[in-house]
């Protein structure tokens, strides 16, 4: 057996605070743009039955039990003690908590007391950047703050996040903008805002990334489904030698992809776990394949979880039993030695993040 | 064991009604444009030696016996006969026959009947439109006579099934084109065609595609071995809500994309079948992929068969075989229930399409 | 088991004649833009592992034995010995080699002397005209040397590579270039161009591979990690029915479509074995995916190797037993024959390889 005591999740939410029924629950594992379709349900999914496999026994029920009893007895022991319980149960050690999410969830110190963890902050660029034209009045003022917003993230966050890439289909230009288009681009959006207003203007998010990359922060980047590679490699061409990291979130189905820019380029990295959580019972088979091309260290682990604690504990479960079954059949079979295996397993489950990040050793 | 008794076979062709040769029957294992290559047999597939696995034993031979045996011997029997006993030993009860295809292939009812199964109608949308196109005097008279069969077609077909994706590469605008734009496109092909004249103006394309989703039939999108991703998305966000199903069917090598699709909108389905005929062996790996993130009420089986029974064969036994080793292996490692196991079978073999195509249960 | 006596390497390069330590070695294990990540060891990649795995044992140490123990040991033996060891460990039997590198690597003739083994050349077209241009005083001289270089290389050599693709992003017109636009673009090239400059005009590159068409040798396409599959469809369509074999190198991760487009034409070839050197210890699951469409006439071994005798050893070692496992798998359930087994074993070693670029039998 190859043993992964210690977790850093280097990508997730926090909780939700409220008591879910079995409609608000469900409504947490679907992915998708609408409600389940006729006849069908979020729980008949990879997902939902990882989730009946994994937390029963977190709350003192048998496995694969009915999800209503699971509900049922999540609300007997309440929403608190019910997290407290499973996010202690997933082995996950560290959180680095992206709070940019409207959802009313739990922020990094919360959800690090309720699960015996340590916590960080990650800072998602687009919120900030919304979050600072809510409150400036000119251009340059926006600008201004801007700058100083990203500075002062810089000083106290672990990593920024950015999802521009989802927002703009992955067709950015990789170089930074220059001085004027930035200001046109600032000033239209501006204008034509209201409070709250999403930040989608191309100009903007590459203008957003570039500030983020002279902070010399891991910069975490996100691409949906999207076909990567053609804007991912650009961008990480443009930023090879200036000293700030990019780790790539996400990637499925275009993990192999994103395993292959991490071996090409020094400063690229790659992210698994909600790539596990989504395919379940094919964990094992979607970590081998982004073991294909990955340097060792290069892969960092995440759950990727957000407003659910159970989706914390399915994605330690499911990648500490993937990293055993994968490494410990090259081990068995020969291919790999089993002091290599060991040390490949910690270097994914904690070292590399903590190395990338700067975080202490547990 | 996983059991999965009755399949509904929900895109399929009929068979042919001649003798075959060693070489006529060859070809139909092709799936190329052109001979095979000097030196090479197309027997040599997944495909051919998935044929010679599974089908001898239907007509008395060994499995794995050389081809001209197997061609002896079912010209001995004859085509008819030799027919029967394949389709009913390929565990189908209900066929969806797209009657699309130029070749001289048996119907639905024909299909049928030498089966021992129900048999239902699919319309292929460009060939009824070349049909309406052949007797249609003016673009008024085409519009009009168009509007109608398609509507006449939805009150005895299960389902529509479009090729236009394959036709026009998947660059089609996902809305519908305006009355005055589909007049033109109309006059200009009307003017240019012959009898028999193949439909391939985009705009006609996606006219006939929104005349089908108006109709509320589901709608089976054809996608040959493209990515498919960005077409079908923009054109699963543009029917959202309008209360007609779309079927991806043929998605290799892109099955997860289509699975994905399947899992983000409600009205989207993923197919699989096809795909385990081609790669006959690996079957059990290709259904693995597809179910990492298809909801397990959003997958259907077909066959894709065409021509020859054997293809009917094959697909149903390498699909019941792949099911029974996918389900039943997580069932034995504990990642899923038995009963979910066994409760998802029967949705992907039969259950799904059923609700889909308003079957009556078998 | 099934076996597989005799490799033929249809694509790889010399090997280095000089002593090499531990960085220099390890520099010959990335595959990327730059040095490792600080932190990081290309040492700890697939490739890394597998050279542990496989290489130790010819020079009579242990599998995985730490890198500095092996090479201490190769350099104790000296890079002549050590080479001969390898080479002849590996169980390749004819080399084909690419010449047209800058690095000073063994040739054919030197490699095959090491390895005890036969060896062809395959001539680099790109580099061809570069050294053509070097010497050539005017277009229309350019034009006649180039014609007349690729003449006389395909009375010597066995086949044509091309980085066509690697050069220009697979956005190349698939039709020859008419006379005037590969004048005017050899006259602007020639005009610009120092000597030693390389060939990245995209009508030349056209132009060359047009040529190189007409000779009737086969031709190995490379394209690197883009999606070959638009291009390389456009071009499989233009030059299908000339004669000439395509060979579609280096798929990974689209080895699915390579496959995919040697099923679909009859002058279309897939490689396998680079993929296989880098996944390592996930050979035997992309050599099954592989196998997935790709007729089994289509397929032919490489190694790819350039510069270290260890990258030809891991990629016949993983070769071997990769396609040891997938087919014995197959024979033991069932869904293959073994006297099928042995046959496709020897067509993808070795004969497909013989037939394709005219070898004699070993």
């Amino acid at each position: 057996m190859i043993d992964t005591p210690s977790l850093v999740d280097q990508y997730c939410h926090g909780v939700l605070r409220t008591e879910l029924g079995l409609g608000t629950f469900e409504a947490h594992l679907g992915r998708g743009e609408g409600p389940p379709a006729p006849g069908t349900t979020f729980f008949d999914t990879q997902t939902g039955f990882a989730v009946r496999r994994w937390c029963p026994p977190l709350l003192d029920l048998e496995p694969h039990c009915p999800a209503p009893h699971y509900l049922a007895r999540r609300r007997e022991l309440g929403v608190v003690e019910a997290g407290r319980r499973l996010l202690r149960g997933s082995g996950i050690t560290a959180y680095l908590v992206d709070t940019g999410l409207p959802d009313d969830l739990t922020g990094p110190a919360e959800l690090g007391a309720a699960g015996g963890a340590s916590a960080h902050e990650i800072v998602r660029l687009e919120l900030l950047a919304e979050q600072v034209a809510d409150t400036s009045g000119t251009v340059e003022s926006f600008l201004g703050n801007l700058a100083e917003s990203v500075h002062g993230a810089a000083s106290t966050a672990v990593a920024f996040t950015s999802v521009a890439g989802e927002r703009h289909g992955l067709a950015l230009a990789p170089e930074p903008p220059d001085a004027g288009e930035v200001r046109g681009a600032a000033g239209r959006w501006l204008a034509a805002r209201q409070v709250g207003g999403e930040l989608t203007d191309p100009v903007l998010l590459r203008h957003l990334l570039w500030i983020a990359v002279a902070s010399g922060l891991p910069l975490q980047l996100h691409s949906g489904a999207s076909n990567p590679q053609d804007y991912l490699t650009r961008f990480a061409r443009a930023t090879a030698g200036l000293g700030t990291d990019l780790v790539l979130m996400h990637g499925y189905p275009y993990h192999r992809h994103a395993a292959h820019l991490a071996g090409v380029f020094p400063h690229v990295y790659a992210d698994v776990g909600p790539a596990l959580v989504r395919t379940g019972a094919r964990a094992t088979a979607l970590l081998a394949e982004i073991l294909e091309l990955v340097p060792f260290g290069k892969l960092l682990f995440s759950s990727g979880a957000r407003g659910l604690p159970e989706l914390h504990v399915v994605a330690a479960r499911l990648f500490q039993e993937a990293l055993g079954r994968v490494l410990g059949g090259w081990v068995a079979e020969g291919a790999w030695s089993r002091s290599d295996a060991d040390r490949v397993a910690a270097m994914i489950a904690a070292g590399n993040a903590r190395r990338v990040y700067g975080l202490a050793a547990s």
